[in-house]
């Protein structure tokens, strides 16, 4: 169960500024037996710092994958979390982190990522539409703000939990049988995009405001948990609209 | 009850070396509600490092209390819990991070003394003797090492868990409170009614076969469970389909 976890979560850092939380992030990861770790245009990485707050975790910083978009560290992810102190958007389905742990652990193996916003300012509107589910740490509201790898341990130690939990369990709750693998988030990006494109052609699309109905429609569909068969289906129907406007 | 575990609850850290964790353990304190932080003979303290990595939280670090032994920190507590790595001394009552916050808010209120040890060595024979119980993180055993604030930050966060569950007032799960109402049955078949229409007109559906996409497409958005709002945007989006069929 550990090994599946280490092969199928990988941890995205978006932004992040300090090589030093880096460093803490891995180290935290490491504690917990997660490897992959993905860094979204970090300011300033590699730096030593990093690894000397890392304290051994060299391996899991070494393979660190860095990335220029947050598109290209969850293409072939299929369930997107993200972590959120406070809804500034519509409001999305949250978990706390110990639902998030039972969820991913039960819905293994699947390809999962948890984002992790930068230390200023978290995760962007944009950024947190992406995923299926907002994690929601629950701390003191008058002091809400968690230390980049202190949030990482929390949700690691959880997966942790989560996975030795499941080890002890004679039974289980089954999750719904899926007969298609469930799309993955470069699908769903083409989809979007595919489904903005169509509905701009349509004129359905205020092009002033474009963003707040998109949002609405991926909140929607991210619900769903679309499969690539229906994904297929989707982009079929676009397809055939766009032929009819030619 | 959280400010149960504030009176109730401190946090002592044996011998800590490095203020920057000083700091990191009040930051982490707050994030989760509580209060008391006791340092028995830190190396460093106080340090501006320290206030640097608490980010705000000063008033615990300024609040903290400074004593020369182990002793004089736990004096008035009447149950003393001591983390440890593994075992090195005899056998002793071991919790999980979660066992340890079940049983602490289950005996409140009582004076609780939780002990860290020294970053280099945890806490010695002497010192995990004085203990009720041992806590275990479940770390991986190839790299057991937690940082200091992180063992704090997760024990912290269980407490704060255990807590808000105690009072049934954990945030997440997982429905999102919806803004609108769901969309009723009526609504359903009159969207579905809607998008069937419009899929013949694009000569979407093939009119040998229309039920089995039908299905499809209703078992997606039956899942994704629409509300008014979202089906009058679906209904609003096949009008502009119809529009520009014309």
């Amino acid at each position: 169960m550990i090994e599946i976890l280490q092969d199928n979560i990988r941890i995205v850092l978006v932004n992040p500024s300090h090589p030093g939380n880096v460093g803490a992030v891995a180290r935290a990861m490491k504690n917990m037996g997660l490897k992959q770790l993905y860094l979204v245009s970090p300011e300033d990485f590699p730096n030593e710092y990093a690894f000397a707050r890392a304290s051994g975790a060299d391996d899991v910083l070494a393979d660190a994958v860095v990335v220029e978009s947050v598109e290209k560290a969850i293409a072939p992810c299929q369930w997107i979390f993200g972590t959120s102190a406070r809804s500034r958007m519509l409001a999305w389905p949250v978990k706390n982190p110990r639902e998030c742990a039972q969820f991913i652990t039960k819905n293994l193996p699947a390809k999962v990522a948890i984002l992790f916003g930068r230390e200023s300012r978290g995760l962007t509107n944009e950024e947190l539409a992406c995923c299926h589910y907002h994690i929601h740490i629950p701390t003191d509201e008058k002091f809400s703000s968690l230390n980049l790898a202190a949030a990482v341990q929390v949700l690691t130690y959880e997966l942790r939990m989560a996975a030795l939990e499941s080890i002890n369990k004679v039974t289980g709750e089954s999750n719904i049988e899926r007969e298609d693998p469930l799309a993955n988030a470069m699908q769903m990006d083409g989809f979007y995009s595919h489904l903005q494109k169509v509905m701009m052609d349509l004129d359905f699309l205020d092009p002033k405001q474009p963003k707040l109905l998109m949002r609405r429609l991926q909140r929607l569909f991210n619900r769903a948990h679309l499969d690539e068969v229906e994904v297929n289906i989707l982009r079929g129907l676009l397809s055939s609209i766009e032929r009819k406007l030619i």
